[in-house]
């Protein structure tokens, strides 16, 4: 049996002064983890398009899909993604991670 | 350029009382509704393994993909996913979902 992936799922909703060009920014470092650590075997994300309004806030979705759990954790303390960190924790209102290993 | 899918992202966090069998039962029933609504390209699922403690209680992601937000909408008002609802309900603690257009 082929293994299955781990999921990387995180959702953001991030300050009320934050601006759209700072949520871009945001967007486009976000994108750029998977060219500058290996190990990101997949990567997408976009914004709530919901009507069910379960949402709790959250405005933004990535999903970023590993090999498997030691992937997940060298990618976690990687200089690039701290880098990225950095950048976004002054708009973050909130956040959330769950991980997953897909199941069918 | 190909059409992006839609991705449904539903968390899960269940009550204290609801025992392993029940969880296992709602686990079955939501995978079930793949093969009773047309729509579902795909579905996959798992619990919770992120090590980074921002999970906020969930402890179940599903994540169902549809071709297009017509397929969600068609979904939500479905017997047979309303008829799931009404055996989850009881034993839902905390809901979230985001619907997002996946992109690159």
């Amino acid at each position: 049996m082929e293994p299955k992936p781990l999921r990387h799922v995180v959702l953001f909703k991030f300050k009320d002064g934050t601006t759209a060009d700072q949520v871009r920014t945001i967007e486009e470092k976000f994108g750029g983890l998977k060219s500058r650590i290996p190990g990101i075997i997949g990567y997408e994300w976009g914004t709530n398009v919901s009507p069910e309004m379960l949402d709790q806030g959250f405005t933004h979705c990535f999903f970023v899909t590993f090999p498997d759990a030691a992937a997940r954790d060298a990618y976690l303390p990687h200089p690039a993604h701290k880098e990225f960190v950095e950048v976004l924790k002054p708009h973050l209102d909130k956040v959330l991670v769950i991980d997953y290993v897909a199941r069918d």
